[in-house]
Formats: structure tokens, sequence, C-alpha cells
């Protein structure tokens, strides 16, 4: 071929090959997966197009399924297909706690310890007011409805020991306590500015036993 | 509270709370993702059910168009909703030269370099006889054949020049020269061990000028 430094070239960003729109569209949906960019997206999309059509269907179904049948548990707020949850409808539980978490990873992992055989209820969050997120968006009357049962006698704040946990669980104390309910925070075993999900089910096993009043 | 020191507690893996099948089901379809973990793959699907279940539908909906329409041009081997895609079927094109790339994204580069006005072969990966992927998972008899159109003068390989790209180039350069044509390859002004994907498009262009015969 030889050298053709002569010649003049030029280059740029338009380009005249476009992706078929159904895999553009495909690429863009991946983004609202978090954590995923642009240039993750278009591999992810390209990886199922070419080696996992099964895969790419069956996660098609997957969402759609999810979508449909997944919705809140009317009394712990997790998530349940049912209208009542599993755990809230197991009559071998200790309906007097009511355990505070903030994700249904850390309601496993507090189950997983064995050490506590009351009820739930899940935030689904932590309040950030610089991010928004209120008390409304920890759904917070349900819990002050949830606790005022006139069965449960304790409730157990088991958030995270982060900065937005310690805040949260502050404030869901302060919210209970002025309606005459007795409330418990997880013991310090729990190291500060740890997340529960990544706790030893040890530590967690003795926080909870060393639960102390707030 | 105090202290319960002295009260015995035991701890194990097995839990009694479990995720709604709904919910599990997506958590294990996400894992189809490539580079998704177990735990990425749970917390993709609580915050899809939590917070962007518009996006859950949304996504599952492009997965399974995409699945449905998109397969490979026939002529190229890309990605396209039709029997022959858009760059094919374009009668400005040079039709003397056929560039082998390894994937659209090194396609989309080289049009972006606007150096080349050509066509295009899409391997759809590099052989890597260690993963078991070998001449026909790069459809290199398609290749073969396009090449073999009798309009087709000379073929230009880009694909990468990490060691399973220069392996891929290797090959498909002897498998072409013994059926007489005229093979050439992007000049090493890409940086060894580079992926064109990351390149930018002005040394791209140089590669391109440069390129040379096999
Ligand atoms: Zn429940
Ligand atoms: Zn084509």
């Amino acid at each position: 071929m030889g050298r053709r430094g002569g010649r003049r070239f030029s280059y740029g960003t338009r380009s005249t090959v476009k992706s078929p729109s159904s895999l553009e569209f495909l690429a863009e949906a991946l983004r609202r997966l978090p954590g995923i960019g642009p240039k993750s997206a278009q591999r992810m999309a390209y990886h199922l197009m070419q080696h996992d059509r099964d895969g790419a269907a069956l996660l098609g179904r997957a969402l759609a399924q999810a979508v449909e049948r997944i919705h809140h548990c009317a009394l712990c707020n997790t998530f349940t297909e049912a209208e009542i949850c599993e755990t809230c409808s197991d009559p071998e539980r200790d309906a007097e706690l009511l355990c505070v978490v903030e994700t249904p990873a850390d309601q496993l992992m507090i189950e997983q310890t064995l050490t506590y055989k009351g009820l739930y209820f899940v935030l689904m969050g932590h309040l950030s007011p610089l991010d928004g997120i209120g008390p409304k968006d920890i759904h917070l009357d349900k819990l002050v409805n949830r606790a005022g049962d006139g069965i449960v006698t304790e409730v157990v704040l088991a958030t995270n020991f982060t900065n937005e946990g310690e805040a949260t669980a502050h404030y869901i104390s302060e919210t209970l306590k002025t309606r005459g309910l007795k409330v418990s925070r997880l013991a310090r075993g729990v190291p500060v500015g740890g997340e529960l999900e990544y706790v030893d089910a040890g530590t967690i096993a003795r926080a909870m036993l060393d639960r102390r009043a707030t």
C-alpha cells in the first residue's frame, strides 16, 4: 500500500452508521439500571444480542412479571406478591416487637442471626434531606400506624450506622416516643459508618442482644 | 434495655425470610447481564421495584423487541432489523473495499474518522482458542464468501491490536490470500495492545491512511 502521507484527510464526530433502532432503544433502556453508563449499556446490548438472546428474553419476561406482581406489604412495607407478606403472616412471630430496617437485604441479614423473632418494618430507604428524601419517602405515616396497633410494645431501630441511618433512627425515635412507644436501637457493636449488609452475622447478633433504649 | 451478656445466642446462614419469587426471578435474570454479580443484581432489582417501575417496564419491552427484531445483516454480519443493513445498501459506498472489524462499535469508530468510504464485515468477536472461539464463531465462511464476490479487490483488516486481534488478522489474512485476494492491515499507528473503541479518531485516521499490505 505504501505511505499516502501527501493525501489530506478529515475526521469528526458525525457518523453515517447507525445502530438499528431497537438496539439503540435497548441500550438506552439498560441505562435505567443503577450504575450503568452509556458505554456499559451498549456493551450489554451487544452481548445479549450476540451471545445470549435467551437471557435477554428471560430478563424481559422477568421484568414484566416483577412489575406486574410485586408491590409493598400492607403491614411491613417490604416487597411481596401477596397483600400481606409471609413474615407478617407468620403466627409464630412475636407481634410485640417491631424491627425497623432500611432495606429487605438488611432484614435478611438480621434474620440470619437467628436472634430476633419479632416482626419488621422496611423503610425502603433512609432520610436524606440533601437528596430530597423526606419522612414521606420512607413511609413514616405507615410506620406510625403500624407501630401504634396496640400490640407492638417495642420498636427496635436497625437502620444503618451511617450518618443517614443514624439521622433516620433519631427522627423515627423522636416521632414514636411522642406517641408513647418504647424505642430501642441496635447496640454500637456494628462498626460506625458500617452498612448492615456487609457486617458479619455474629456482630449483628451481639448488637441485637445489646440493643439499648433511646 | 441493659446488657444481656449472660444470654446465649446462636446464628447461622439459614433464613426464614424469602424474597417474593418474581423478585428472585428478576435478580437471577439480571445476572445474565455481563459483569453483574449476585449483589449488584439484587440491588438493581430492588432499585427498579422501589424507584423505577416505569424503567423496568420499558427495559422489559426493549428486550422483547430487540430479541424479536434484531438479526445479522446477510452481507456484513452486523446487527440490523432489515435483511441488508443501511451501510451495505448504500450505493455511494466503494464496493471494492471491505474493512473487517471485530464489533459494530469498532465500525462506528472508523466511520467517525471519515477516511473510509468502503464497506464492512463485522466478525462479532475475535479468535480466542483458549476460550473455545474458533473460525466458525467469527463467521469466517461468511467473510470468505463476502470477500469473494468478484467486486471486492482489497480487504482491510481492522481488528484490534491486541494479541487476539492480531492473531485473528493473521488467520484471516492467510485464508483470504490463498484465495487470491489483496489483504491490508491498519498501520501500527494504533498503540500496541490498544482497543479501537478507546483510541482517538485522529490516530485511527492516520492508521487507515497508512494501512499496509500483509
Ligand atoms: Zn409484611
Ligand atoms: Zn450489512
